[in-house]
Parts: structure tokens; C-alpha cells; sequence
């Protein structure tokens, strides 16, 4: 059993059965979207979909749309935006693939690896394409905005990696926003999605903030494990970032407490055991752990503007979807 | 002047000078889109953006919303579905830039070779979800749906031009199919789209059914194009299909003609000069004045889908927007 598949069981737990066979709908939705529709595209669609991953925005959509109260009209919206905000990230990982030369994604080869280049951007642009495609047929203007403002700023959002990259001065207001960009827009997104699918507009705007609160903690929580997660634990060379020239919130903290850290040349880390060396200078002075508890704060933060807006019982669902965003570190 | 400019002011000249100056509206709010909003994308974008076209498409969606009666809203609506009807392209054509491995493209460096793969990438990415953004402003959910099922369409032909490249074998049937996915497909949206933002959405159908065939005869005579044009005329390798293992219509009809070209081995043409030779015996065969030939019945057809349904001076336009999708050769 795969710690995503661990996860997904203990997750299932808290959000309950019911919502546990809607995000089940939503990942059969997405393989009928990805494969049934073109039998050329199918292959390194469903590729993609098999890497999986904890389905955490589509949980997201479905829980800020209260899907176990939905109507059938409301649960098949619910549905068709789950799966359209989880085509998004699909498709940017696709093409992240190809711009990092990836031979494997959480173990299985990645498209670009199997099908090669051309395939892999074509793909990547179809799933774009695709998500859209799914949203209209149930999502009005709203939901169509905010998907297209969550996925520009996404594409921002890796313009600005690639532009600090190898940069060892990024500042930490740069990082932050490198991060909202790409990554909490979509998890905000997928809030606001989902209270305009669920009929639950008048709680769009906190829901939306929730939803940008877990996606930074994501981000964040995602950085340290990149800084002391084994390749066995993540299926991604520990200090990935470092090697790509990605600087983040670990290394930024740690070079405040070790002045020879921020003098540091990025280019000159080159290999898997480099990565780990600086890895472990970086861990030696505190900083992930600092980090994790800045993730937790934003968790905790998140958590407290749902106070009044929602009932007890789904408020504990929430908690725990903002939890799991930090929870591979437990 | 550049032809693509003589060819625009050709057109402003049958399209009247408030049409055209609608025209330059689009142009200056693509720069706005693609420039203003974001410092880091903008000289990417704009980049892109200078490398021009003929800007058919935001031609179509203007004349066929009218736009010369119509509302100060139907105006707005109209300028950015022109606008977004043209990112989608644009974000296409970066993307193939990085596959093509492109250093110029219409003469200017391609965003790829100034500013490298990832940049490369992620402004498509970024160029496409702006197009959404821009069309979801006032546009309809019928509209994005337009738009999204031309941009899966033009994925999709772009995988299937992969999956039959270096074939030379392909039939008439697939190409067809490849260009109605790849090129007549964003036509058509970009005719409905005009039709539902100018209020004319019983003319939708027609104009789109006018679109799709426009479009075709657009890539027909594009492909002939590739055989008997020189550099100097588009700014592209002569042959540069053959060179990217792309079968078109002109080698498959010249194929029908001389059984040693059906026997090609694509993979064999390795140097501009070995891919002019092939497009001589193309030329030889009188494919390229054949696929011409039919490029221009498709306008026929298309221009005799109007009877009846606009008036004598605006099919007029539409006429000329036709004969200009296959204009260059003239």
C-alpha cells in the first residue's frame, strides 16, 4: 500500500462514506475524460491519472460544495469541477516533466519518458483544454473565471521560479508569492468552485481564503519534505529543488541562521549526493522544522475562519483536509 | 512592408475602415493581456505577439458579431472573444517552437531560443489560460465551450500529427481529419463565438459550418505553401513539413501520381536542400495547383453556405475574409 493510498484511507475516515464514493465518482470521471474520448490521447492520459496523487483540491470542491446535501443537479456540477480542477495540475506536471527531463513521477514513467517530448506537451495542453471543456458543461461564468485566473497565475507562477532560479538571494516575500501563485491560487479555486457548484455562494469568500491558507501550508509542508524526505518516502530525489535551482522557504530560513548557506553557490550542486549534503546543512540548523510549524500556523489560521460559517460536524471534515495538506510529515 | 501586411491592408480595404480600426482594437488589447498585467511574462508575450499573423481569426468573430452595428457591450464581448480566439493559437505555436526546436519564427527569434525551454513552455501555458480569462469577462458558457472544445480539438490533432509522422502511408481521410482538429476547428469556434457575443446566435450554425471550411482551405493552401513557397515568401525552410516528418495533402496527392514518391522514406530528408528536391517532384506532379484547386472549392462552398442569410454588403466581407484564408498564393 502506497502512503497515498494510506492517506487517501485515513482521510476517507474523516470526511465519511459518502464523500468518500463521490471523490470516487470524480477520479472514474476523470479517467473517462482522459481516456474514453480518444483512444490516441487515452495512453499517456491515463498515464498521468494512474501517478495519482492525494486528490486533495478535487476533496476540497467536493467538501466547500457540501456534497452529501447536494441535489443530483448539484453533485453531478460538483463532480465535473472536482475533476476539472484536478485536470489543471495534471497537465502542468506534464509539461513539468519535460522541462526537468523526468524520467520517473511517483515511480511510473512519466509521459515524456515513455511517449517523448512532442507527446507530452500536446498531452499537457489537450488535459488544459480538456479541463475547461468539462467545467462548462455544468460551471457558469464564475466558475469558468475562477479556474482560468487559478491556472494563470499557476503559469505565473512557474515564470517566477524559472526567473529566481539559481538565485540564492530570493527573498522570502518572493518566495511566498512564487507559492500563492503556484499553488494556493488552485487550492482557492477549488474552494470557490466548489461553493458556487454546491450552491453555497454566500460562502464563497471564506471558503476561498480557507482554501488559499492550505494550499501555502501545502507548499510549504511540500518544501521540507523535499529538504529531509527520502527518495523512498517521496518518489523524488531528496533536495529536487536544490538541483533545479528552485530555492525555498527551508533554505531561506536556514541561511538566517547559517551565513554560509546564503552564500551559497546553487550552481555548484550538482549531483543527488551534493543535494543531500547541503540537504542536511540546512536541516542542522532548525530551519524545516521551523518551516513545518510556519505550515501548521497557516493550518491553524485556516482553521479559524471557519469559526461561525459552517456546522460543528463539517467543520471536523475541513480541519482534516487542512491537516492532511501537512500531513505527510506526521 | 511585410506580406502579411500588405495582405492585412488588402483586406481593410474589403472589410471597411471601422472593421479594421475594431481590428486594431483586438491587437491593442492582446498587447494589454499579454504585456501589462504581468512584467515577467511581457516581454515573452509580447514577443509573440509582434511576430504577427494575419489575425484571421479575430477578423471572423468580429465580422461575424457584426460588429459594426452593434451595442457598446457587444462591442466589449466581441474584442475579447477576438482576442481570446487568438491566444490560443499563439500559446500553440510557442509550444511548437520548443518541439521544433524554432530560432525564428515570421523572422524573429522564438521565445524558446531567447528565452529557453521552461520559459517557453510556461508562457504557452500562460497564454492559453489567458485566453479563458479574457473570453469568461463577458462571455456566455456556450462561448467557452466553443473555445474549449477547438483548443482539445487542436491538441488532439497535434498528437495525432505525432502519432502519423514519418508515415508515409497516411491516407487522404487522415489529414483531413488532422486539419479539421488542428486549424478548421478554432475557425468554426471563432465564427460561433462572433455569432453568440454579437447577438446574432441564429446565425451561429451557418457561420460556423462558413468557419470550419474557411479554416480547411486556410491549412490547404498553407500546405502548398510548405511545397512551393520560398523562405524569402513565408519565412520558413521550404519543405519543413517533409523535414518534420509531416505527410500533407500535396505529397499525398503527388503520391497518387508517382509511385516512387508513395515509396519515400521521410526519415531519409535530413537537409533543407534534400527537402526542396522533394518538393520539386511534388511540384512536378501538379499536386500543389490540385490541393489549390480544392482549397479554393472549399471556399466556394463555404461563401455558398451564406445565401440568404446576411445581407448583399456583408457577405461581401465574408467573401473576402474566404478568398484571403487561401490568399497567398495568389
Amino acid at each position: 500500500m502506497s502512503g497515498d493510498t494510506r492517506a487517501f484511507q485515513a482521510l476517507a475516515q474523516t470526511v465519511g462514506d459518502r464523500t468518500t464514493s463521490r471523490l470516487a465518482d470524480v477520479e472514474e470521471r476523470l479517467a473517462q475524460i482522459v481516456g474514453a474520448r480518444d483512444p490516441l490521447a487515452a495512453e499517456p492520459g491515463l498515464q498521468t491519472l494512474r501517478a495519482g496523487g492525494k486528490r486533495l483540491r478535487p476533496l476540497l470542491v467536493l467538501v466547500c460544495g457540501a456534497i452529501d446535501d447536494a441535489t443530483p443537479e448539484q453533485a453531478e456540477a460538483l463532480t465535473r469541477a472536482a475533476a476539472a480542477v484536478e485536470l489543471v495540475p495534471m497537465a502542468t506536471l506534464v509539461h513539468d516533466d519535460v522541462l526537468d527531463d523526468a524520467a520517473l513521477r511517483r515511480g511510473r514513467p512519466t509521459i515524456y519518458a515513455a511517449h517523448g517530448r512532442e507527446a507530452a506537451i500536446s498531452t499537457g495542453d489537450l488535459l488544459f483544454a480538456l479541463a475547461f471543456a468539462e467545467l462548462t458543461k455544468s460551471g457558469d461564468r464564475d466558475q469558468v473565471r475562477a479556474l482560468s485566473d487559478a491556472s494563470s497565475g499557476l503559469a505565473r507562477g512557474e515564470l517566477l521560479q524559472r526567473e529566481d532560479a539559481w538565485n540564492a538571494a530570493v527573498t522570502r516575500d518572493r518566495y511566498i508569492e512564487r507559492c500563492t501563485l503556484k499553488t494556493a491560487r488552485l487550492f482557492e479555486a477549488a474552494a470557490q468552485l466548489g461553493a458556487y457548484a454546491g450552491g453555497r455562494t454566500e460562502l464563497a469568500g471564506t471558503l476561498a481564503a480557507f482554501g488559499a491558507k492550505v494550499g501555502l501550508a501545502f507548499q510549504l509542508a511540500d518544501d521540507v519534505l523535499d529538504v529531509v524526505a527520502s527518495t523512498e518516502q517521496t518518489g523524488k530525489t531528496r533536495g529536487a529543488d536544490l538541483l533545479d535551482g528552485t530555492v525555498n522557504l527551508p533554505l531561506i530560513v536556514a541561511a538566517g541562521h547559517d551565513p554560509t548557506l546564503a552564500e551559497i553557490d546553487l550552481h555548484a550542486i550538482d549531483t543527488p549526493e551534493q543535494a543531500a549534503a547541503v540537504c542536511d546543512r540546512i536541516a542542522a540548523t532548525g530551519a524545516p522544522d521551523e518551516v513545518l510549524a510556519e505550515a501548521r500556523g497557516l493550518v491553524a489560521d485556516a482553521k479559524a475562519l471557519l469559526a461561525g460559517t459552517v456546522s460543528v460536524a463539517e467543520r471536523a471534515v475541513f480541519e482534516s483536509i487542512a491537516d492532511q495538506a501537512v500531513g505527510r510529515n506526521k
